[in-house]
C-alpha cells in the first residue's frame, strides 16, 4: 500500500425529503447565490423545495449553467457575484453545475491577474479563500458533490481543464433519490457509466496489497452491475436509485484512491472527445475505456485478472481468455446501458480525429498509471475504437 | 436503505515516516499536552519521534491512561490541562488513550456541574467547545482515531459508559504501519476481532438494500480473514500490517452505518465482562458474537445467509447448515486468532454472572437492531457462551 493523505469534510443528507433541512445549513443573514442549469429543476419540483427552504434569506438567482460548464458563462456569475456580496452559494443540479459553483466560488475572491489561472495554472496559483457552498444533487453521476475537484470548458480556445482545492468542498451536500426520478433514461445511464468508469480508474492498475481497496472497487461495481439495468427498467424503486446516487457519491470523494496508484487516461482522452465532438462525458468513458483496456492488457494484466474473478465472476478459460472475456462483459454493460461504444455509432471518421492525434502529439503526454500511454498508444486507442 | 447524514472531517496521514509531519498540523505556539498509556511508546521509538515533531512547542506529558480509560485518572489530566492552558492535545496511543483523550479534551471547557455528565447524561448536556486533538495510533483496534465516539469506565461505580460528539472528532491522526510491528501478538489478534466485530455490529441485522454498504462490510470482513493470520506469522510485513490498520479504522468511522440498521448488543454485553471480569474488550466480543448470532438466528436469517455465502464462501448445504457452518466459521477465525471464545477458559463460571444478569434485569434493556434481544435472552446468550 502506498502513503496517502485522506481528508473529506462534506456533511452528507441523505434521503427522501432531505432538502427542506438546507435551511438549518446556510448561516443567518446569508446572501445566497442559486446556481442552477436548464431549468429542470423548476419542472420537477425541486425549485420550489429549494426556495421554500430558503424563505427568509435574500436569493439571487443564476441559472443556465450548461453541461461541461463554460468559463465564460461562470464568469458572469462571478460578476453578479461579487456586485451583490453574495456569502453562501447553493449549487442544485449535477456535476455541472456543482463543478461550475465550484470555480464560481473560488474565482469570487481570487486576487490573481485573471481567474482563468485557477484552471490554466492549477496548483499553482494561490486559493486562500473561497465562498462556501452547498449542493442539492438531482444528478447522480460526477461525485462532484463530495470532492474537491472541478472540470471547466473555455469555448474560445476548446480546453477543458480541471482544478482541485480543499476551500472548495462543498459544506453539505443533499442527496435525495427521489429527485432522479424524473431524469431522462440516458442521463441515468451516463451516471451509472460515469460511477463505473471513475472506479476503475482507481483500480484497474497493478497490485499494490491494499486489500479493502480493491474489495470496495470491486464491490462498487458489483452494485453498479447489479442497479444499473434495474434502474432503467424501475425509474420508480426507491432503493435502485438510492443505491445509483450512493454509488456515484462513493466512486470518486478520495477514499477509493487512498493508498493505490490511478489511471484516468480514459477521461483525459475522453475530455478530447467532449470537447471537439460535443459527445456526453459517460458516452466517451464508454468508447475510450473498452479500447484502453485492449491496449494495456499487458500492463494491467494481474488486475485485469482479479477483475475478471471477482467483478464477473470468470471461473474458466485461460488467462488470455479470462482478460477478453472481462473487458467484453465491461463494453457489454455499457451497452446493455443503452451507450453505444464505438465512434462510428456517432459519424466519427478517422479523419476527424487527426487534431486530437495532433494535441496530444503537441503536448507529449504519458498517461497511466505507469505513465505508459504515450500519443502512439492514445492513437492506437481512438483507431481501434472506430 | 435508510435515510442517513453522514460527516467525517478527520485529516488521515497514513504510511511509513509520517509522524513528523504533525509539527504542520499544529497551530504555532500551542501549548500541548501529550496523552499516552504505560509507556511503551517509550521502548518503541514513537515518543521520540513525537518529541522530536513537537520541537518549539510548549509540551506537558500525562502518561498512565489505563487499558478501559478510568474517569478517575483522566480528570487529573483534565486538572492539568486547565492549569497549564493546555490548547492542543496530541493522544499517542491506542483506543483507551484517544477515548480517554476525547473526554479530556470535552471536559476541560465543561460548563456543568460535574463532568461525568458528559457520559452519564450524554446526548442531553451540552458540549459547546473542545480542545481540539490531533492522534497517532500505535494500536490499531477501535477505531476511535475516525471517529467522534468515546467509552470511558469509572472505577466507583462499575460503569463503563461512552459518548459521541462532533467537537471530538481527531483533527487529524497519523497511521505509520511501522509502529504496530514491536506489538505483543494477542495485541494484534485483539484488533483484528474487534474491527470484525464492528463491522458485523452494523452488517448482520436484517436487509434494507443497502448494496453497497454490504459489499463494503463483506469486503472489509474478508480482507481482516486473509490479513489477520499473516500479521500474526509475519509480524514486519509492511502491506499486511498497513491493510490490518487501515481496516480497522474504516471498520468504524460511520461509513458502513450509513443507511442501515445497527445491532450493537455484542457490545452491550461485552462492556459488563470487561467491567465485572477485567477481560479485554476484543476477548469479551469473540465470547459472546457466536452466542449472540446462535440466539439471534431467526431474526438475522436472511443476513446470515448472505454473510455465509460471500464472506465464507459457503455454498452447499440446507440453508439451517449454512447458517450454523457461518457462525462456526467466525468462532474459529477467533480461535486462530489465538483467542478463546468461551467464558470457562477464562474461569468464570455461572454463579459469577449473576450480578451482571441482574444489572440487565434492572435496566430492562432491550437491545439488538429489532429491540427483541431482553434480559431473558441476554442470559441465555451468556449461558450458552459458559
Amino acid at each position: 500500500m502506498k502513503n496517502f493523505d485522506f481528508y473529506n469534510p462534506v456533511t452528507i443528507l441523505f434521503g427522501e425529503g432531505r432538502i427542506g433541512e438546507i435551511k438549518n445549513k446556510v448561516p443567518n443573514g446569508s446572501i445566497v447565490m442559486l446556481t442552477y442549469g436548464g431549468g429542470s429543476i423548476k419542472r420537477n419540483g425541486v425549485y420550489s423545495q429549494v426556495m421554500a427552504a430558503l424563505d427568509g434569506f435574500k436569493v439571487i438567482e443564476f441559472g443556465g449553467i450548461e453541461p461541461n460548464p463554460r468559463y465564460e458563462t461562470l464568469m458572469k456569475a462571478v460578476e453578479v457575484a461579487r456586485s451583490e456580496r453574495v456569502d453562501f452559494i447553493i449549487a442544485v443540479g449535477g456535476g455541472s453545475v456543482i463543478d461550475g459553483t465550484k470555480f464560481i466560488s473560488a474565482a469570487i475572491p481570487f486576487k490573481g491577474n485573471d481567474p482563468w489561472d485557477i484552471l490554466a495554472m492549477a496548483g499553482k496559483v494561490e486559493i486562500n479563500h473561497a465562498v462556501p457552498f452547498g449542493t442539492v444533487l438531482t444528478l447522480p453521476a460526477t461525485g462532484s458533490e463530495m470532492n474537491m475537484f472541478a472540470v471547466i470548458s473555455r469555448n474560445s480556445t476548446t480546453e477543458k481543464l480541471s482544478f482541485g482545492h480543499p476551500l472548495v468542498f462543498p459544506k453539505f451536500s443533499v442527496l435525495d433519490p427521489t429527485v432522479t426520478y424524473s431524469l431522462p433514461v440516458n442521463q441515468i445511464a451516463n451516471g451509472v457509466v460515469d460511477a463505473f468508469v471513475h472506479v476503475i480508474e482507481q483500480y484497474l492498475t497493478y497490485p499494490v496489497n491494499a486489500n479493502i481497496q480493491d474489495r470496495w472497487a470491486e464491490g462498487l461495481m458489483q452494485t453498479l452491475i447489479e442497479v444499473g439495468p434495474q434502474a432503467l427498467a424501475n425509474p420508480m424503486n426507491y432503493d435502485v436509485r438510492a443505491n445509483v446516487m450512493w454509488s456515484c457519491t462513493m466512486a470518486v470523494n478520495g477514499l477509493l484512491s487512498t493508498g493505490v496508484p490511478t489511471d484516468w487516461a480514459t477521461h483525459t482522452i475522453g475530455h478530447e472527445l467532449t470537447v471537439f465532438f460535443g459527445l456526453d462525458h459517460a458516452v466517451t468513458l464508454s468508447i475510450v475505456l473498452p479500447s484502453l483496456m485492449r491496449e494495456m492488457k499487458g500492463e494491467k494484466r494481474l488486475k485485469v485478472l482479479q477483475f475478471a474473478q471477482r467483478v464477473w465472476n470468470i471461473e474458466v478459460g485461460t488467462e488470455d481468455r479470462k482478460v477478453d472475456e472481462a473487458i467484453e462483459k465491461t463494453e457489454s454493460f455499457f451497452q446493455a446501458m443503452g451507450i453505444k461504444t464505438r465512434l462510428s455509432a456517432y459519424g466519427i471518421t478517422e479523419e476527424q480525429l487527426k487534431p486530437i492525434f495532433d494535441r496530444f502529439e503537441e503536448r507529449g503526454w504519458k498517461l497511466g498509471e505507469m505513465k505508459t500511454i504515450t500519443p502512439d498508444r492514445v492513437k492506437s486507442i481512438l483507431l481501434a475504437a472506430l
